[in-house]
C-alpha cells in the first residue's frame, strides 16, 4: 500500500489513450513544427460524454490553455467529450493566450458537431511566442476526419517535444465483474519537476466512475507518482494531467471508495507509475533513468521528500553520467532534504541489474569494491535504496543522469 | 540600504586574509593533493587572540570540521587564534571524523605553542574518505615556520578544489578615526547553494569588535551576499563562514549599532559580495555569471526567493551558455518562486555591457530584436533585472551558467 494504494501487476495491452473502448485519437502535422514527419497537433475525443477530472501545475505563471481547461470542467461539471492538444508552442505568456486557447476548442468543436465547453484545450512547447491560429484551423477539419482508435500513436507523436520516444501505456482490469480498460500517454523530456501535476498526460478509461472519485483518485495518485519525478528541477507552466471516463464499460458507477474503488485506482497507479518512469527514463539527453527509494520514514511526505532530493541533485546526476559511486554526494542530498529526521542512522545501498552495494550504514562510509561498483553502475537502470530507520513509510522518485546532451538540447531551444 | 547595511564602494586593496595587521598565514602540499604544485594544507594566525564569529551550513550531514569549530567557539566564548584548514579530503562521513579534526587543531596548536582549542579546523574535497593525518603531522612545523603576511595566497591556493582562481579580496576603512583593514579567501566552485553560509570562507580584520557585534554583522551581511549564491543548487555539508577579529587597529571596542558600527559592516559587505560575484564567476565549467536583481519585492525575502529561483534554474542557465535570450524560461523560474506575488504584474530586462534589452512587460513578452539579444548575451557578464512593481525591497542573486564542462568536471571528480 502507497498512499492508500494498493499496488497490483499489470499485464499492459495496446492502444494508449485509445484502449478503453469509445475512444478515437488523430494526429498530423499543420505546420507549427517545420519538420513535416513530426505530428504537432493532436485530438482525443470519446463517443459519448466522459466523467473528467484534471491536475495542474502550482507554477504561477499558467499557461493560458490550463485556464480555458479549468474554465470548460468547471462550467460543465466535469463533463466533456474531448481534448485538442500542439506541440511546438505553449501559448503561455502571451497577451492573446486565452483567446486562442478558446479558438482552438472552437474549431475542434466546429468540426466534431459538439459544443466548445466540452473541448479541453493543452499546449507546449516554446513559452512566449504568440500562437499562430491559422495552421490550426486550416488543417482542423482534416484532423477530426482521420479520427480513429487506431491512430492513438499519431496523437502520442503530436504532444512529443524534446522526447526521444512516444509514450503509451494501457492495461485492463475488472470492476464488479466488467473488463474495463484504461490507458494514457504523456510527454515531456525537460522543464520536469512536478509540483501537483507534471508535464502533458491524458488518461482515459471506459470504467464508469463518477467525477468525485475519479478527482480523489488521480489526486492520490500523481502525490505518489509524477509528483516524485524530476529530470532538472524546473516545474512547468503548462503542467496538465487529465483524465477522462466515458462508463461504456458497463460496470456500476463506482461512487465510494469501496473495493471497486481499488481496482481502479490501482489500474490507474500502474498506467500514471509506468508513464512516470517512461518519462524519466527519457529526460533530456538523459542515458541513465534514476529510481531511489526512500523506506524506513516516519511518514509519507518524508519519503518523497527525501527520495526527490536525490535525484534532483545535479552533482549525483553528474556522477551516475561518469559511472562514478560518488555516495557522499547521496548522503549530502539526504542531508539538505527538507524534512525532520536523524541522519546518523541512514543506510545507502546502490543497485541494478548489474548486483547491489553497501556504500552507507549509519550515516557513515563502509568499504566497497570500486570494481563492483563499476559494474553495479555500467547498467542504464540505477536504483537507490535509501533506508532511514525510523518509521514504517516508503516512498520511490524517479529522474536520470545529467549528461552533456542536456545543456546542448537546451542551450538553444528556441530556433 | 539592504537588510540595515549602507550600501558603499570600497577601492579593494592587497593582502587577502592578511590584508589586516597581525595576521599571518602560510600554505603548502603535503600530499594530500597529488599535483605537487597545489596547495592543500593551510594555516592562518593572529598575533593575538581574536573575537571570532561563524555561520554554518544547515544540511543535516555536517562536516566533523565544524562540528569542531562549534566546540571550540563555545568553549572559548569565540575567543581564537586562528585556523587550519585542508582541500582534497572534506572528513565528512567517516567515523573518525571529530578524532582527525581535533588532532588537526593539536597538530596546529603544537607547532604554534598555543592552546588546541583556539584553533579551529575546515576542510573541503571528497566526502566519506577517511583523512590521513600522517601527511598533515609531516608537514605541520614546515607550516608554522614559514607564517608570514604575504604569504596569504600560499593559504587561499590550499583551500582550492575545482576551483580555476584563487579569491582574496580586502579593502580598508575608517571606525572613529581609525584606519581598520578586512580581508579575506574563499573557495568554492561545486555544491554551492548556500543556506545560512557557503562554501569555506574566511574573513579576517584589525578592526576591535565584540563577538556579539560580529556575529551580528555577519549574520545580516550572510543573508544578502552568500546566500544569495547557487552554482548547482547542492547545498555543502562543509560550509562556513568564519570571521575573525584581532583588535590591532586600535580603535574604540564596536559593542552597539552605532555609527561605527555601520561602517565595519559596510566594509564587510563589500568584501562578502565581491567574494560572492568571484564565486559565481568561477562556477564549475562556468563561461558567464549571472547576476539577477529583483527589484519592487513586498520584502526582502521575497526579492531574495525569486532572484535566486531565477539563478537556479537549470534551463535558464543552459539558455544563457547558449546565448539565447529565452526569457520564457526566466519567467518560469519566477512563477514557481516559492512566494506570494501578482505575476502578473512583472517586468523583465536582460542587460549586459553589450546593452540592454526589455523582454517582458506585464507578465507578457514584449518584441525585441533577436539580433540585439545575441550581442546582450555575448558578454560574459550577463544581468537579469525583474521589477515586480509591488513593493520597495530589492535583492540581488549571484550564479553562472550550466556548461559540458560542469558535466565533465562532475562526471568523475572522485579521481
Amino acid at each position: 500500500m502507497i498512499n492508500g494504494i494498493e499496488e497490483k501487476a499489470f499485464e499492459t495491452i495496446e492502444g494508449g489513450v485509445c484502449a478503453a473502448q469509445g475512444f478515437q485519437a488523430n494526429g498530423l502535422n499543420c505546420g507549427l513544427n517545420k519538420d513535416k514527419n513530426k505530428n504537432d497537433l493532436g485530438l482525443v475525443v470519446s463517443d459519448v460524454l466522459c466523467n473528467a477530472a484534471a491536475v495542474y501545475t502550482t507554477n504561477k505563471v499558467k499557461g493560458a490553455p490550463l485556464l480555458v481547461t479549468k474554465r470548460h470542467l468547471t462550467a460543465t461539471g466535469g463533463r466533456i467529450r474531448g481534448f485538442i492538444a500542439n506541440s511546438k508552442n505553449a501559448n503561455t505568456c502571451n497577451a492573446d493566450g486565452v483567446e486562442k486557447a478558446e479558438m482552438m476548442c472552437q474549431l475542434a468543436a466546429q468540426a466534431l458537431g459538439v459544443d466548445a465547453i466540452e473541448i479541453v484545450p493543452a499546449s507546449t512547447g516554446v513559452i512566449g511566442q504568440v500562437l499562430p491560429i491559422e495552421p490550426i484551423a486550416a488543417h482542423i477539419d482534416e484532423l477530426a476526419a482521420g479520427l480513429a482508435a487506431e491512430n492513438h500513436g499519431k496523437a502520442a507523436n503530436a504532444i512529443m517535444t524534446t522526447d526521444t520516444v512516444k509514450k503509451e501505456v494501457a492495461v485492463s482490469f475488472e470492476v464488479g465483474g466488467k473488463v474495463c480498460k484504461i490507458g494514457g500517454m504523456a510527454k515531456g523530456s525537460g522543464m520536469i519537476h512536478p509540483n501537483m501535476a507534471t508535464t502533458l498526460n491524458f488518461i482515459t478509461t471506459d470504467a464508469a466512475i463518477s467525477s468525485e472519485m475519479l478527482q480523489k483518485a488521480l489526486s492520490a495518485v500523481v502525490k505518489v507518482t509524477y509528483n516524485c519525478l524530476s529530470v532538472d528541477g524546473d516545474t512547468s507552466t503548462n503542467d496538465c494531467v487529465l483524465l477522462m471516463a466515458n462508463g461504456l464499460a458497463g460496470n456500476t458507477e463506482i461512487t465510494d471508495e469501496g473495493e471497486d474503488f481499488q481496482s481502479f485506482q490501482s489500474a490507474l497507479y500502474f498506467v500514471m507509475r509506468s508513464m512516470t518512469r517512461m518519462l524519466a527514463k527519457d529526460g533530456e539527453g538523459a542515458t541513465k533513468l534514476i529510481e531511489c527509494e526512500c523506506a524506513g520514514a516516519p511518514d509519507l511526505d518524508t519519503a518523497i521528500i527525501v527520495a526527490k532530493s536525490v535525484i534532483r541533485s545535479p552533482l549525483f546526476k553528474c556522477a551516475v553520467f561518469g559511472e562514478d559511486a560518488n555516495w557522499g554526494r547521496i548522503l549530502c542530498a539526504i542531508g539538505y532534504a527538507e524534512a525532520d529526521f536523524d541522519i546518523d542512522k541512514v543506510d545507502v545501498d546502490i543497485a541494478s541489474a548489474g548486483g547491489r552495494i553497501a556504500v552507507c550504514r549509519n550515516g557513515a562510509g563502509v568499504d566497497f569494491s570500486e570494481d563492483e561498483a563499476k559494474v553495479v553502475l555500467a547498467e542504464d537502470e540505477i536504483r537507490i535504496d535509501i533506508d532511514l530507520h525510523q518509521g514504517e513509510s516508503s516512498a520511490m522518485a524517479w529522474g536520470c543522469d545529467l549528461t552533456y546532451d542536456y545543456v546542448k538540447i537546451n542551450g538553444d531551444y528556441r530556433t
